[in-house]
C-alpha cells in the first residue's frame, strides 16, 4: 500500500483493527449457532458479546506479541479474546479451522471492498452521464491510428466510457457474488466436528452465502476472477486515461485536466500544464492489473490446501483494491473538471482542408455509378494533394474542378457531402441505447 | 498454435476458410438490411448469395494474392469476391467499415469457440460428477500443507472439482455474452453513412447482439474479460492435474493416470509411469493464462481505435481457445479413466498412528471441562510421540496411558474419537449442495 | 506461430526437420565420444554418420507414426535411425536420457536463435546510427508529459534508441550465454552410466558450454532469464514504436511510415496514411513479452524434474524467438524508410510562441540575483499568456513589455535567452558517448 | 509494503529519510562541481553542506505540507532547504529538471537494495555449500515426474541449488550495474543548462556511472531488466521451496522445516509440521515476479517521458526488493537449520524393490548384445511385477529368475548393478564444477 495512492476508507478494511472485528464477529456468531443447536451453553454465548462490548477495541500490540511466540495468528487472537473473556471463551472456535475464520473474514472485506469500488462507479458513471449529455452534439474529429478519420462528438467519446464503465459494473457486481461466501467447515471442510447449520447461521448474519463445498479453504479461483475482474477494470481506466493524455497534448489540446492555481507544472518549465494525473492513473491501472497473474498462480493450492496464497493476498488484498478505488475517484475528479475546448475540436476539425469528408464522397461517386475501385482512386488523388499541402489547400475545391468527379456528381452533390451534421444524426439512437434515453 | 495440443473442430474456426465464409455473411446480410431498407436493389442481393453458392468456397491463395498487392485484408477479400459476383458486388460494403466485418466476425469466432468449451466442460462435469459418486465414501486422507490432516472421502475431492468447473461453465457463459457482439457502424461508430437497422438485422441473422456503442470498433474490455476467464478456468485445470500428480508420486500413489499398454514411460526407466498427461496440463495452463495479461493490454486504443490489438488476438484468440478447448478434453480423458485405488488410500490413511484423529480428541476434551490450551498441550505432547516414531506408535494407546488424559475422559471416551465414519456423516449434505441432490 | 509475422531462417530453427538433424548430432557425436573412450566400437560410430549420410533427411511422417504408438519422441526418434542405420543404432543413446537429448538441442536452437537476433540488433543499430548522423542537428521539440518542452535534435532521438538497442545486443550476449550449455549426463544428472567426458566433447563440437550441474533437465532458470531479456528487448521495441505512432499523428506529423504507392490506407478514408507498421509491432511486443511470465513459473520443477515446462517451450521457444526476429526486421525497416519533415518539426517548435525558451529565462533571472521563487512568478505570468493565446503572443515580446522582468535583464540579455542553438552545444558530447565519436 | 515481510536495512532505504538524504548529496554535490566550474560561487557550496549538518535530518512533516501546496515534490524538497540554508540555497538546482534529482535518486536505491541482496545470496550461498558437502554422499532418490528414478545424493541437490544461486548472483550484479546510472542532463536531456562535468562529478561521487544519453529520464528499459532479474530470483527461490515442500510431505519426510519449542502448528491438528515458511516462500516469489510486466510496461513512455512510470515504481521498488530480501532470509534460514533425515532418504530408496536400478540392468543387457527393444522389454515386464507388488517383490530376485535375462547376464553380473556407489562415482567431478573443488 502506497499511502499516496490510497483513500481512507478503503484503507480502513485491511487494518488490523477490522480484521479482528471481523475475526470476532465470524467466532462470536458461530458460537451463538452453537449454542442454538444446544451445543454450547446460551449464556456463554451472551457472555462472549459481553465481554466484548466492556473490553472495546482489541489491543493489537497484545495480539501481536502472542503471536511472535505461537507464531500463529488465529491462536494469538484467541488467547487475547480469552484473556478478555474469561473461561466462556473455550466455546469459540468449536470444530473450526483457522481457515474458517480467516477465508470468511477476507470475503467479508472483498464484499465490503466491492461495495465501495461499485459506489466508486456510480459516481464516475453519474459524471461521464452529465459530460456526455454537456457535449452531446459537441463537433470533434474522430481519429483513427491517430490519424484523423470523420466527425464524432465528445458526447460520444463520454458515452462510449459510460458504457465500458457500465459494463465493468455489472462485472464487479458477479465477482462479487463470486467472493461473497463463508466457510466453516472445519480442518478438511467436512463438517466433521460442527454443524453445517453455524455456517449457514454465520452466513446470514454477514451477508455471505454459504460455500457449497470447502477443502480447509475457499477455493481461490474465486478470488483469482474477483481480481482478473479488477484487472479489466484498471485496464479501461488506463484506456480513459489515455484519451485524455492525448486530448491534453500540445498540438492536440482539446481538453486538458483542471490546473489548480497554486499548481506547479514543472520546477523547470513554468508554462506547463501536464497531465499528470491521467499518466498516474495509466501507471496505477498497470499496478491493478498486475495482481491478475499471481491470484491465478493462487488457485493450485496442494490437496486440500497449502498456505502460498496468504502471502499473495496479504499484498494484493489491499493494494489492488485500495489503488483502484484511488483510481477510480482520482479519475471521477478528473472527468468531472475536465477543461474542455469545443473552439479548438473545430480547429483541429478544420486543419485537414475537408478530408475528413473523402468516405462520403467515395460513396457518393459509388452510387452515382462509379466502380468502387475507380471512385476510390478519384477520392484518393484529391485527397493526396490536401494531404501534401498539410491542410492548405481544400477538399472540396479540387472536387469541384475534377473533370472525371464532376462527370458524375454535379457541384451542388459534392458540397452536399461536406455537411458536418450529417455525421450526427444518429446520435440520439446512440444515447439511447448506451442511457435508456436519448 | 502448436499442433500437438489442437483439436480439429476449435482449429477449423480459426481457418482462412471459416474467417472468409463469416466475413461473406456479415456483409451479404447486411447487404440485405440495405436492400429491406431500399438502399440497394433487392436482385442485387440476392444475386450476391446466388453467386456465392455457385462458386463455392473461396480463393484463399488468389485473395492472399491480391492482398501482396493492397496490403489490406478486408479490400482483397471484397475485391476476390467481386471477381466472383460481377458487378451488383458494388452492393456490398455500403458504408461499412473493416473493422464492421473483422470484430462482428471476431465475435463469432469466439461465441462459435465458447460453444465448444462450453461442451467440453459439460462433458468434464459429467465425469466429475460420475468420479464423485463412484467415491462418495471412499476414505482417503486430507491433507494441508501437504501433511495428513483428516480423513475425506475421494469423492469429496471430485465434488469440489465438479463444483469449481460448474462456477467455471457459469464464467464462461458470461463471458460468451460479453463478447458476442455485433458492431456495423461505420469508420467511427457513428452510422453516418449506415442505418443502425443493418446491425441490428446482421446481429439477429449471427445470434449476436447490438454493441450499443462502438467506436469503430468494438471496445477491448470485452475481450479482455473473455480472455481472463479463460485464465481463470486454466488455472482450475492446473488445480486439478497438480492433484493428480501429487496422487500419482511414487510415496503416495493413490492415483494414476490411465497407462496403454504400448506407452513407454521412460527411455532409461522402463518400471516408471509417469504422470505426463497431468505435467502437461500443468504447462498448458500457464500458457492459456498468459493471454491474460495482452488481452488487457489491448484495451487502451488511441483515441477511436488504433490496430496494436490485432497482432495480438491473431495469437491468442486461436492459441487460448484452441489450447484450451485440447486441455479440457485432455483433462477430462485423464478423469475420465483414471486408476484410483482405495486400497492404497486406506494404507496412508492408518500409516500415522491414529494422529489424524487428534483433533477430535482435542474438542473432547475441552467438551469435559480441561482449558483448551491445556488440551492442546495433553494431545500435542502425546501426538509428537507418535510422529517421531514415524507411524510405529499408536495415539490411541498413548493417550489411553497419559493419566492426565484419562482423568479427564475414560478409554472409551477416547477410543470413541477413532472413528472414521464419524468423518462422512455429512457428505450427503455437502452432495446435495453440489449436485443438487445426495 | 503466426505465419504473417515469421521469417523462414528464424522459423526453420524450430521446423522437425532442424530438430531432428540436431538431435543426431547431439547422439552421433555422443557416440564418438564413448568410442574414443573405448565403450562402444569406433566402426559403429562411423557407421553412424555414414548411414545418416546415405539415408539423407529424416522421414518425419514415419517418426511421428512410431510417437503415436509408443508416445515417447526420442524412442520414436531412435527407432526410425535404428531402422536407417541397422544395428550399430544400439550404441547411440547409451547411458544416455531423453531430456540429455531434447535439453541440449534446445540450447542449440536458442543459441541459433539469438546469432539470427543479434544480426537483427546489428542492422537496427547500424539504420538507427544512420539517422542519428543524418539528423544529428534537425531540430524538434522535445516532449515532457506529451507537452511541448525544450528543444532536441532528431539525431538525439536516435542516438537514444541506439543506445537502448546496444543495451539490449549486450543483454541478448548474456542471455544467450545462459541457455547455451550441453548436458549429457543421464537420467538423474549423476552421470552413473555415462562419462562426463562425453558431454565435455559434445559441448565442444557444438559450441556450447558445459552445464556444470544438471538433475535429469537443464535447469529453467537459465531460460526464464533469456525470455526475460526478449521481453525487455521487445519492450524496447514498443517505445520506438510508440514514438513513430506519435509523430505520425495528424496534428504532429513530423514523420511518417513509409507509405508504398499500392498501399490502401483505409477501405472508407482513401486519404489516410496510417502508423499500422508500429501499431503492428506494439501488440507484438505484447506478445514476446507474454513470454516471460510462463518461463519463469517453468523453473520451479519438481524434484529432479516434471514435464510441465515443455508444452510452454513448444509454444514460447519458437513464438518468442519468431515474432522478436520479425518485430526487429519490420522496426529496421520503419527506421531505415522513416520520412522525416524537418520543416514540420520547426513549425511545431515555433507554434508555442517561444513558450520553449523560458527556462532559460528563469536561469537568467535567478542567475541575475532573482530568488528561484520570484523568478519562477515571472515566467509563469507570462508564459500563461501565451499559453493562453494559443501562440498567438510571443513569450519574448511580453517579457520585454514586463517590467519587472526588465529590471534585472536588459532586453539583449532577454534574447540572448531565444537562440535554438545555445541547446545543441553538447550534442556532440552526447554522440561521442553513444558511438564513441562525435 | 507488508510489513511481516520487511526487513528494516531494506526498508530503510525506502524510506523518506533516505530518500531526501539522498536528494540532498545529488544537488550538493552537483553544485560543488558548479562550483569548481565557476558557475557559482565556492563558499555559496559550502554553505550549503555546512547549513544541512548544523541542520540536521529534515522535517519530512513540512516537506510534506509544501507538496500539499505545490503538488510538486521536488519544489517542495527545494523550498524547505531554502528554509534551512538561507539565499545561497538559490544556487542549488541549477539548470537540473526534477527528473536528475528523482532518477539518480533511484539510481542511489536500487544500488544500494543490490548491495543488501548480493549480501543475502552471499549467505544463502555459503548456507547451501556447507549443507552441500555435509551431505555429499547421503543417498537419497531421485525424482522425476514424481516418480522415483534414480540414485542421487542430498548434497548434489544443494550443489544444484548453489550452482542456480551463483548463476542469479551474477545476474544481479549486472543487473546491479544496469540501474546504477546517474543522469543530470536537464530538462530534455541535452544538457542545455548544465554543463555534463556536472553529471560526470556526481556520477563519481554517488559510485554511479554516468547515463550516456538520457531524455528527461533515464531510460526503462535499464529497470525493467532489473526487476526481470528480481523475478528470475524469485522464481529460482520458489524452486527450492518447492523442493523443501515435497520432502516434508507426510509420505516423503526426508526433511523438515526446523520447529521451535513454541510454535502451534495448527489450531486444530496439534501434531501437525507444516513447511508454512517454503510454502510462504512460494507466495512472495509470486509477488516478486510480478513486478516484472508492469516494469516492462513501463519502457514506452512517450517522447521524452511521461510519469505513468512513477507511480509503478512507489509500489515495486520497495515491494520487489524489500519482499526479496525477505525471503532470501528466510530461505537462507530454512535451509541453515534444516533437518535432513538421512535414515528415511534410505528407507524410501529400499522401498521400490530395486526398481532404481532398472536402467543399469538394461545397459547390461544391451552391452551383452542383446537389441535395445528386447532388453526394454525384459527390464520392463519384470520392474511391472515390483511395481504391482508395491515394492514387496525384489527386481533382483525377479531378474535372476527370468531365463531370457539369465542368458545373457549372469547373476553375479545382474547383483553387480545393484551398487549404490556406483551411481555417486561422479559427485567429486560435480562439486569440482560447481565449487571449484571436490
Amino acid at each position: 500500500m502506497v499511502p499516496r495512492y490510497a483513500r481512507p476508507e478503503m484503507t480502513a478494511i485491511w487494518s488490523p483493527e477490522t480484521r479482528f472485528a471481523i475475526w470476532f464477529e465470524i467466532e462470536a456468531h458461530a458460537t451463538d449457532a452453537l449454542a442454538e443447536l444446544g451445543v454450547v451453553p446460551k449464556e456463554a454465548a451472551e457472555k462472549i458479546w459481553a465481554a466484548h462490548e466492556a473490553a472495546g477495541p482489541f489491543d493489537i500490540a497484545r495480539i501481536d506479541a502472542i503471536e511472535a511466540e505461537t507464531k500463529h495468528d488465529v491462536i494469538a487472537f484467541l488467547t487475547h479474546v480469552s484473556e478478555r473473556t474469561g473461561p466462556e471463551a473455550r466455546f469459540l472456535h468449536q470444530g473450526m479451522t483457522s481457515s474458517d475464520v480467516l477465508d470468511t473474514c477476507l470475503a467479508v472485506q472483498l464484499a465490503r471492498a466491492s461495495d465501495i469500488l461499485l459506489a466508486d462507479l456510480d459516481r464516475l458513471l453519474e459524471v461521464l452521464k452529465r459530460r456526455a449529455y454537456e457535449h452531446k452534439l459537441t463537433p470533434t474529429i474522430g481519429r483513427s491510428h491517430g490519424i484523423h478519420a470523420e466527425p464524432v462528438t465528445f458526447g460520444l467519446k463520454m458515452a462510449e466510457a459510460y458504457a465500458e464503465f457500465a459494463r465493468n459494473r455489472a462485472r464487479l457486481v458477479a465477482a462479487r457474488a463470486d467472493v461473497a461466501t463463508c466457510a466453516i467447515s472445519g480442518a478438511v471442510g467436512t463438517f466433521a466436528n460442527i454443524d453445517p447449520r453455524v455456517e449457514a447461521y454465520v452466513a446470514d448474519k454477514l451477508g455471505l452465502s454459504v460455500e457449497p463445498v470447502s477443502t480447509q479453504v475457499i477455493p481461490r479461483d474465486r478470488h483469482a476472477m474477483f481480481f482478473a475482474t479488477l484487472g479489466v477494470i484498471s485496464s479501461s481506466i488506463e484506456r480513459l486515461a489515455t484519451e485524455v493524455r492525448h486530448l491534453q497534448r500540445t498540438e492536440v489540446l482539446e481538453a486538458e485536466e483542471y490546473f489548480s492555481p497554486g499548481q506547479k507544472g514543472s520546477s523547470a518549465m513554468p508554462h506547463k500544464r501536464n497531465p499528470v494525473l491521467t499518466e498516474n492513473l495509466t501507471g496505477l491501472a498497470r499496478m491493478v492489473r498486475s495482481a491478475t497473474i499471481p491470484a491465478m498462480e493462487n488457485v493450485a493450492l496442494w490437496h486440500e490446501r497449502d498456505i502460498s496464497h496468504s502471502s499473495v493476498e496479504r499484498y494484493i488484498g489491499p493494494d489492488a483494491t485500495i489503488t483502484l478505488d484511488f483510481a477510480l475517484a482520482r479519475l471521477t475528479g478528473v472527468m468531472d473538471k475536465l477543461l474542455v475546448y469545443p473552439a479548438r475540436m473545430q480547429k483541429n476539425l478544420d486543419r485537414m482542408g475537408g478530408l475528413v469528408h473523402s468516405q462520403r464522397v467515395l460513396l457518393a461517386l459509388t452510387q452515382a455509378g462509379v466502380s468502387r475501385e475507380d471512385a476510390y482512386r478519384l477520392v484518393q488523388r484529391n485527397a493526396m494533394k490536401v494531404w501534401e499541402s498539410d491542410g492548405a489547400l481544400s477538399l472540396l475545391d479540387l472536387l469541384k474542378a475534377d473533370s472525371e468527379v464532376t462527370a458524375a456528381l454535379s457541384p451542388e452533390e459534392i458540397e452536399a457531402r461536406f455537411d458536418l451534421d450529417y455525421h450526427f444524426k444518429n446520435v440520439d439512437t446512440i444515447f439511447a441505447r448506451v442511457f435508456g434515453e436519448a
